[in-house]
Order: C-alpha cells, then sequence, then structure tokens
C-alpha cells in the first residue's frame, strides 16, 4: 500500500467512525446512508481487513439502511465480514423489498444462510418476503415495498392520521405521499394525496372524500415493468400501489423504484444492442464478464465467416482486379452504419412506446426512404472517389449501385429485424445488431462483387 | 381514407366529445389529460381538418393540460389550428414549465407570436417565463417548475396549511409532498414532508421543527442535469428544491421530471453512440432526420475510406494469394465488436456514475485483459478453420496473430476513447463509436495483410 492509500485509508476510517458515533447518540444521522456505503466502498478497496472491522463496528440499524445502498456483490459476500446473528438483525429492520433483495443476493453464495435469515422472521413476515423474492425480475412485485399507508373506506381520517403518526414513531413507513383507501376485503378503491388528507376535517370518513379527489391507478403484481413505466410516466405518478390478482392492495411502487427501473432498462438495452450481457458485466470476476461477451463474439465469428464465404465466391473476380478487394469494405460498412442508425432509432422508440404495432409499415417506408435518398447521396460521392482512385468509369458505376442497394437494404432491415422480433414476442435489443450487420456485410460483399462480376469482367 | 380509418375517426371524434361535455359539467375530468393528448394524436394522424375542429372545441383550461402532455412538434404548429386568443388563455392556465416549453416551440415557428403570448403575462409572471426560457437544455432550472408550497420559518403550521387549502382551490398546486421553509429574505432553509406536518400541532412554528425531521438536499439552477439525476437517485428523493445563485429557492423539480430527465438521456446516449441526433429524430420532416443522419454517415465513408486506403497499401499481397481478401474482413468485424462491447459499457458506466476518472487506470487493465483472454481464444479458433479452409498453415497463424493484436487494441481504445473524451469534456457517447471502429479497422487491416506479406509471401 502506498503512501497515498494510507492516508486515505485513515481518513476514511476517521469519517466513518465519527458517523457512527453521531447515529449512536442522537440516534439521527444527518449523513445519508448512501454517502456512507460509498464511504465503505472505497475502504473495501483499498484495506478489505479494515472494511471489515468497520462492519462489524456499524451499528445494525443502521448497517441495514447503508447495505441497502450497496451492489449486489457486496451483498453477496457479507457473511463473509459479520456474524449471522447481525445478518438476521440487519435484515430485520430493513423495509421489506430491500430485504428481499438481500436474502437473494445471501441466497446466490450460500442457500443455507439465506434459509436461516427467513426462519428468523414471524410466519407472517416470512410469508411476504417468500412471495417477494418468488416474482421475477421484470415483474411488478419485484420491485414493490409493502410498507405504505392505508385506510378503510369507513375509518374517520383523523383516526387514521393518527395511525400514521404511530407508524412514523416506530420508523415503520417513510416517503408517504398518499393515503391508499380499501374496502372490507382489502380491495382497493383509490389513493388520496397527503396534500388533500391534510386539509379535510379529521371526522370525516374516508367514504365521503369526493371521487374527483381519489386517484385510482394501479397495477397488477404479475405486470411487466415495461407496464409500470409506462404507466406511471404516462400520468406522472409518484407511487403507483400494487394489487394481486384479487384486487386486494399488497404493496406500492415509489418514485425512486422507477428511477431504477428506468435506469436498468436504458442499461440493458444499450447492453444488448452492443452483445454485452448486463447482470454478467456486475460480476466482478472478469472470467465471468469475458465468458459473456465471447458468447457474442463467437455469434459474431459466424456472421463474419458467412461474409467471408461470400466473398469467397468471388475469388476469381478479385484476383483479376484488385481493386474490388481494397473497396469493398466500404459498402460494408456504410451499410453497417444507416442500418445501426435505423436499427437504435426502432429499437429504442418501441421501448418507449413510441412505435406501435400498427405503425410497422408507416416505420419501415419511412426508414427506406431516407436511406434510398443517402444512398443515391452516398453511391455518387463514393462512385466519383473510386472513378478518379483506380481511374475506371465502370468501377464508380459498379460501387454507386452496390451502395444504393446495401443502404436500401439496411434501412428496410434495420425497421424489419426489430419489428419482427417484437412481434415474435423476443427483445428486439438482443442479438439485433448481429443479425442486421450479417444482412447489411452480405448484401453489401454480394452486390458489390457480383454487379462487378457482370459488369467490369 | 378507407372504411376502416372512417370508422376509427368517428370514434375517437365521440370519445373526445363525450370527454370534453364531462369536462364541461363537472369541471372535472376522470380521463387523464394524457389519455385525451394520445387520441388526439390518432385523429391527428387520420384527418387533419377533423383534428383543427376538435382543438377549437376542446375548453383552454382543459387544453392546456393536454397540449402539455403532446410531442414539441405539434405545439410549435399550434398557431395552424386555433387563435391567438385561446392560445393565450391556454398558456395562462398551463404550470409554469410547461408554459415556458410551450412559449419556446412555438417560438420555433413564429417568434412574433410567442412575443405576444409573452405579453399577455403580467411584469412578475413575464420575468419568471422568461428566465425559465433562458435556461439551456442541459441546466436543472430547464426542467423546474416554480408552483409549490412554502413557507417561512417564523409561520405557523396552521397558517401554512390554510394557505396549502387556498392553492389548491384555486388550482395553483398539484403534486405537494412537502413544505419547503425559507428565511426572511426567501433563502431556502429545509424542506418537511407532508407526512409529518400532517402530524404536528397546529401552533407549531416551522421554526419549531426538531433539525432532523428536515432535508435540506437542494441544487442550483445553473447545475447539469445530471447532477440533478445523481442527487435523486443515489437520495430516493422525489422531489428536488431549486435555489439562484443567492440560496434563494425559486423552483422544485419532481418525480415525473426526473422520469423524463432519464428517459431523454438515455436515449441521447443510445443514439449518440449510432451516429443518430435525437432532436433532429423528434423531426416530423424525413429531409430533416436524413440530412442528421448523413452528416454521421459522412464521417464514416472518411474512415472507411482511411481503412480502404491502408489495403491498398497490400494489394500486391492480395494479388498473389486472394485468401486474404476473403478472411480479412473477420479479423475487422471481430475488433469492431469487441471494442463496441467495451466502448459500450465504459460509456454507459461513466454516465450512471460507477466509473470515476480516478477509476481509468482499473477499467483499462480490466478490459484490455478481457480482450487478451478473448483474443486468444479466437485466434485458436479463426486460425483452426483458415488452415482447414485454404490449407495453409501459415495463413492460419497469420490471422491468429492478427487476432489478438486486433482484440488487445479494441480493447485498449475502447477504454481510452471514452475515457479520453471525457477528460476533454466531450460526450463520449458521440462520435466514440465511430473513432472506434476506424482504429479497429485500421488496426485490423494492417496487421492482417502486413504479417501475411512479412510471413507468407
Amino acid at each position: 500500500m502506498n503512501e497515498k492509500n494510507i492516508e486515505q485509508l485513515d481518513q476514511l476510517v476517521e469519517i466513518l467512525n465519527s458517523e457512527i458515533l453521531e447515529f449512536k447518540t442522537d440516534n439521527n444521522n444527518s449523513v445519508h446512508p448512501y454517502d456512507i456505503s460509498e464511504q465503505l466502498l472505497k475502504l473495501r478497496d483499498i484495506d478489505e481487513d479494515e472494511y471489515s472491522k468497520m462492519l462489524k463496528r456499524i451499528p445494525s440499524a443502521l448497517l441495514a439502511e447503508v447495505l441497502s445502498e450497496m451492489p449486489d456483490i457486496v451483498q453477496e459476500e457479507i457473511s463473509d465480514h459479520i456474524s449471522t446473528k447481525k445478518i438476521v438483525a440487519i435484515t430485520s429492520s430493513m423495509d421489506t423489498d430491500d430485504a428481499a433483495d438481500f436474502i437473494q443476493n445471501i441466497s446466490e453464495d450460500n442457500e443455507e444462510l439465506a434459509q436461516e435469515i427467513l426462519e428468523s422472521f414471524d410466519d407472517q413476515d416470512k410469508e411476504v418476503l417468500e412471495q417477494l423474492i418468488s416474482y421475477s425480475d421484470d415483474e411488478a412485485g419485484a420491485y414493490m415495498q409493502t410498507e405504505l399507508f392505508s385506510a378503510r373506506d369507513d375509518e374517520k381520517i383523523g383516526d387514521a392520521i393518527k395511525r400514521l403518526k404511530d407508524l412514523k414513531e416506530i420508523g415503520e413507513v417513510d416517503n408517504i405521499w398518499h393515503c391508499h383507501i380499501t374496502g372490507k376485503r382489502g380491495e382497493y378503491i383509490g389513493s388520496v394525496g397527503l396534500e388533500e388528507l391534510i386539509i379535510f376535517e379529521h371526522d370525516m370518513k374516508f367514504s365521503d372524500i369526493p371521487s374527483e379527489k381519489l386517484r385510482n391507478y394501479k397495477i397488477s403484481h404479475k405486470a411487466d415493468l415495461k407496464d409500470v413505466v409506462e404507466m406511471v410516466t404516462n400520468y406522472n405518478l409518484s407511487s403507483l400501489p400494487v394489487v394481486d390478482n384479487r384486487n386486494r392492495l399488497i404493496g406500492r411502487i415509489t418514485s425512486d423504484d422507477v428511477y431504477d427501473i428506468i435506469q436498468d432498462s436504458a442499461t440493458e438495452q444499450i447492453y444488448n444492442m452492443a452483445g454485452v450481457n448486463d447482470e454478467a458485466e456486475q460480476e466482478e470476476s472478469m472470467y465471468q464478464i469475458g465468458k459473456s461477451r465471447a458468447i457474442w463474439l463467437g455469434v459474431n465469428l459466424l456472421t463474419a465467416i458467412a461474409a467471408s464465404i461470400v466473398i469467397g465466391m468471388f475469388d476469381a473476380t478479385i484476383q483479376s482486379l484488385v481493386a474490388l478487394a481494397v473497396l469493398m469494405p466500404i459498402v460494408a460498412s456504410m451499410g453497417g452504419n444507416a442500418g445501426t442508425q435505423t436499427l437504435t432509432v426502432t429499437v429504442r422508440q418501441m421501448a418507449l412506446g413510441d412505435i406501435e404495432n400498427e405503425d410497422a409499415k408507416k416505420t419501415i417506408i419511412k426508414e427506406v426512404i431516407i436511406s434510398l435518398v443517402n444512398g443515391l447521396l452516398f453511391a455518387g460521392v463514393i462512385g466519383v472517389i473510386a472513378y478518379l482512385w483506380f481511374k475506371l468509369p465502370l468501377l464508380g458505376l459498379v460501387i454507386a449501385m452496390s451502395m444504393v442497394i446495401n443502404l436500401i437494404s439496411a434501412g428496410f432491415f434495420g425497421a424489419v429485424i426489430p419489428l419482427t422480433l417484437q412481434k415474435l414476442k423476443i427483445d428486439p435489443a438482443i442479438g439485433s445488431t448481429v443479425l442486421l450487420t450479417t444482412v447489411t456485410d452480405v448484401v453489401g460483399f454480394f452486390s458489390f462483387l457480383g454487379l462487378a462480376t457482370l459488369i467490369l469482367l
């Protein structure tokens, strides 16, 4: 460890110690758990022993909030650093959604410990946690928290507010913006904002609230995350009640969850288009990252070989005019680029809900027209360049013609591939780039070398 | 117009008419303005005359909310459909942030009308709107709204709540989750959630609220949007107070703005990496879209020609062994793909704040190691394939060696290019893909054909 690191280490330990002290004396921290988590991550980078000691020193209630902010990988290996007893204590002071994630992460490394933690909860909480863990990653339920503020419709507003006070005192709820109203059997009726509630008379019942003051957007726990994002962004919601199959209120998704969902799904999309797996990239092991990338490189190798086979069909042509070998990557590269432009716009607009199924034909026509015009433009440019370079007018004609053909096919397939994948219920971001460049490579090489064989020889 | 469209048209007009009627009778709409905006957009697609008539029929107060949900392009051309008087009425019932956007959009098409609308406001509102319009697109101020609920610290909680009731009755505020507390000169002190406020005694003063119940995250109106996103996502905030240079509270950014910011910046990033301009893509004119894409295609043409010049240097080598022309795109394509994987992960993680400047060296080393390992793997595979295909052992060796060289350089430049762009304060997403594939093409062709010249001839 160099001098700079030692100095940084001392500083970090000092800061963290004073934050722990502050928490212990006030049972309140002016520093946000996120900031502590960032400091701990730095400490972990510099000196794992000190990091381990520090984790032991942080009180469970604080560590619960801090750990909730930390990456999955840190949660997975937490049992290397602190005792099972402390892990159980931490889990029980987490919000249900954080606790479920935490247990799930622990089970990646240590299934037994995860089970032990679950068993430490009473039957009711255990059932809730098991339910939360059972949701798949792309279901609304996976992001919901069960802590919320609800009231029966025959309850008085004043009584509910008293209950909120109690709930807040024991630290059970946080970030409450609405009171969710349910009927006798727990069925969801509607939500009223605290900004309305604070104004109403306390002896009024919830059922007396005029219906235009209620909001009743809700989502099923099994709904796709895409629907969650669509609903909250279209209707500008700060939180969304989650109901089960029988319309009973079981949780809510809050704006901070939505931030994560939007960020994560954008990352997934960007990564998928580049042939990268977002989950594998979060691993610490380079072997895991490299392996997942190798799969797509392998697919790319196959498609590159397909393009080479096309070139191989024209080896005699190339032999008699090497200029063809010099120019042919230009046609393929321009096609790949134009196609990627179309593909990216189509995939993204589908994800944002701006292209619906009924717009498919319109999208394809639009993209083909744009690529036709750009194809003609660049056909002219490259035709002249090729002619000036090799002094062969017909070579200029051949490359110009193949440029138009390849750019049109780039626009067409750039739109058709993702639209078709979506129709087949396949994520249009995954693998579409590889499929597309296969097409533009094959069409590019075949049209250029084929036309050269016909016209030049 | 075909029969299906006529039927759809009639349906849409009927639905919209009944929604207008409902709004007029109750002065309240159970349908969200977003849904009406979607119906109007469909109507606009089918029959522009009917769309125009419908706009005239919708009351200004409702149209203000509906238009706020509609795309820029629709706002730009609104003066083709409704009178200036109605446009002025609409603008005055919008939230300030929506009004500022609306006026800005109108000014794209009709500077004079925009000015006329501005002049219709009283001096104070006009000043606020002009201030909002003056922010650049990537500043926090551009996304803030000035409508909020604030109180002086010497005010009684009960008085503030009464004021909230009045504000809500005249429809001045909405989505209120906090009361923002200011000092004598309007300086921002802190915010208290309504969930706390609803519990406190009404005769308590704001200055009596214990400090641990206050939150004091805030952001400068001139701050970069990236900082806004970082703050709200790290600290899980549903709204963020915005202050001016003198720490005076001037507005707030709410969760629905943050959804837009996150979505828009992800779209911008995905588009930029593919050589597409996100603003141009929103235009309706294919000419505008095509032109902006042509710029990047032009840059790509230059880089493709650079790669061709490299190939041209080895024309004699290719002439004597055409197999080289057949195989050379494989090396370039694999390099381009591996480099794009690295580039994408690096650009995205920088955007999410997961790679800081101090991590640059670590990132580069990690990426080079991963590409070295994958390079060795695919060198072996392609070496054997090339040998079996052309029965030339040395050709297998040459392609294997150049594969390793090109994949290492892909990993290295895939990380170095965005990191360097960021250091130079250039958006690392813009143009980095083109820069990268230039490198992988040139290195791929040069190493493969160069080694072939040395070893095979």
